[in-house]
């Protein structure tokens, strides 16, 4: 069962820290054969270094894997709607049913209104599903956290699969972020992502206080994402 | 296989006529083990009655159906996007892979841009996949059209989910906007929907043109799917 | 000069307690001389009763009234980017120029993303003006406070043009999103929208917390507007 | 009185031909006294020219602009609903009352689904304005002249703003845009846009079969817009 958070005797149902999630995108290299692939290596790579490592596949995918792996599976969107007459929508309910841990909301290929970033947090968390709300700056950080989401991830856009990691770049943001944060909720917890790369990277955005990172294409397109793993949990 | 389409010599994959095609939405009626017992239903009176019977399940439930059954399975939204940096999407390329024969594009429930429609009705073709593209009026449908789906499918959102049958209500809509399409392409197929509940409906909209209806609520939430799908083919 | 925040030592730019402020919306008994006709009779009311009344015309109908009363004018709505090729959009710099007070923001018929909401606050910071962003319930109004408009204006939906005061129905919610915008910043007034119509609503809602109120058609629609307005400010 | 199309004895309302269609988007150069001054000299150069030249300002410069000069002046967006409960739309009707002439839908920096394109042509349609559908390439071109609207304006994303003209780059794609459109309806004309910038770029647009040109940056951003005007008409 890949759900850690299910049993957890809070309302949040955030995941141990650190917390390693790997946003699988559209990426061809993500999708199918190899994102059983990449899930099992990350569990590979779990069990061996106790770090835990969630994984974010297409919603085609997040039903097998669920199955086959016992890392969190996170969905990449979830609707805010109970199930019902919505075409073409992702509800929280299908999300518990297929066995996912959680899911990305807000991630900046996919922003919401306020309104609905609210109904999606709140849809998972009656489902006990963990919520993690992609932001942008420190203000929407402050603001996605007054919401009660498991995690806020901020993610500065201009990094975003830019190779510039924002915890060298920008840790000041990541510092602020935190602090923002922690101003409106000492309960969610913050993860940072764009341009995380290496075991480094992820030090540094531990040491500035946050519970992990959120990437994507340097696990997704390694030709060996089974090495960027080891490298990102190293210095943990 | 369920993909019908694949092997015809044209560009526009259609399926055999008349079409019978149960969009299952969030429906938790249609969601996950009740789905396969809707495709299993389907299939077996598709094989009774020789009529061809298309799901549409939610995109979890997409790569399960597809390898289970033989009928056409569809997606409810598909993005124009090729494979890469896009969180929360849905290619063309992944409903290939995952074995479905198409999509509905721009329902009623999910509305696009028309430059997103013509993307995802391209990303479909590329992909020799059946695009069927919704519509709320003659002049849209005639819009719709010009970018060479293999269906246009016209709902009027009025009578979406009204229990009063778009083809008792207003026949003349789809008469005219079975003209429009024509007027516009030759090859285009057109669907009808909004309110389709018994043969007589199925007839009268096949009478009037059209090459088969899509629907929802009058299969996916009855206790007997099986009694309504024999009932939608009795007239054909 | 219709902009009384200007000069305000703060950097949040609010309005003189209690606000009314009455959006125009697109209705036809709001546009053109029916726009002036309700400014020139809020301002005589403002006057006689010492009471802050802002309107809150279409964009065509922003400047004239602008320049033709003393009574604090907003824009329904305002995009964050700063000037350049944005068709169709309407920057903080454009409603400064035209001599406006401030802007509507994220209104149940025109809901943003939360980065859209956040660019448009600082926008108006940017420029002083007044930034009221509205939102649906508890959590999205504690959202909003994060980012440090002037106002939250909390209008929950249900209640929007019911003829139903949310004053009267639902005078908890109320209390509770005053609370919830205070404890994440002192700064940010509340406003509270939803079925006001009389001086009773206007009130309940001061005493329950907030700075003022927002409304529409009981003001835009009536055939005496003075007589609702006066009503309106009589028990403040 | 600006709207040249009222007293067309067809149902589409065009303009004469050639059209020299200028949007001013948010550019500072193009707001309050500079589009007065645009304005002004294009006025002085249609009729030194005969060339019809139409302006898209802001919606807060349109009122103004349309009292002060004869030539049409057009919205940047217009929203396909009734007057009513609509926050932060512009209605037709209310473009109607400031004496527009017409309006830009569904620009690039402003996409709208298919259904709201059509709504948007039907409203200004029914208060005998002009609408100018924008679209992207050949099949949307020839759906949006399904719609019915008076132009179809064809601009290459990729050249907008690119200083590189769609006239020279890309004659190919104008070419076949102006044949969908003429298979789809005779009625409906035809304009080109995307790094317009020079009356040779115009000549072999009219050359192509189109019914004139949409343009922004080069005159808007131009310190001499009076020059670039004369330019732009010299070869017709």
């Amino acid at each position: 069962m890949c759900n850690y958070a299910e049993d957890e005797p809070g309302e949040v149902f955030t995941m141990p820290s650190p917390l390693i999630l790997v946003n699988l995108k559209s990426y061809q290299e993500g999708t199918g054969s190899r994102a059983h692939l990449i899930a099992n290596t990350a569990q590979i790579v779990a069990n061996e270094s106790g770090v835990t490592i969630g994984i974010a596949p297409t919603y085609i995918d997040l039903h097998p894997l669920c199955h086959h792996f016992a890392i969190p599976i996170f969905a990449q969107h979830v609707d805010g709607s109970d199930p019902g007459a919505h075409t073409g929508q992702i509800t929280a309910d299908a999300l518990k049913l297929a066995g996912a841990a959680g899911s990305l909301i807000n991630h900046a290929e996919r922003r919401l209104t306020l309104a609905d970033i609210d109904a999606s947090v709140q849809a998972l968390r009656s489902k006990k599903l963990t919520a993690v709300v992609c932001t942008n700056n420190e203000n929407t950080s402050a603001a996605a956290a007054a919401l009660s989401p498991a995690y806020v991830a901020i993610e500065p856009p201009e990094l975003i699969g830019s190779g510039v990691s924002v915890s060298k770049a920008n840790p000041e943001i990541i510092k602020r972020s935190v602090d923002a944060v922690r101003r409106v909720s000492s309960d969610v917890k913050v993860l940072t992502g764009a341009g995380i790369q290496s075991g480094e990277c992820v030090k540094i955005a531990v040491d500035l206080g946050t519970d992990g990172v959120l990437l994507a294409s340097s696990v997704v397109k390694s030709k060996e994402p089974g090495v960027v793993l080891r490298d990102l949990v190293s210095r943990l």
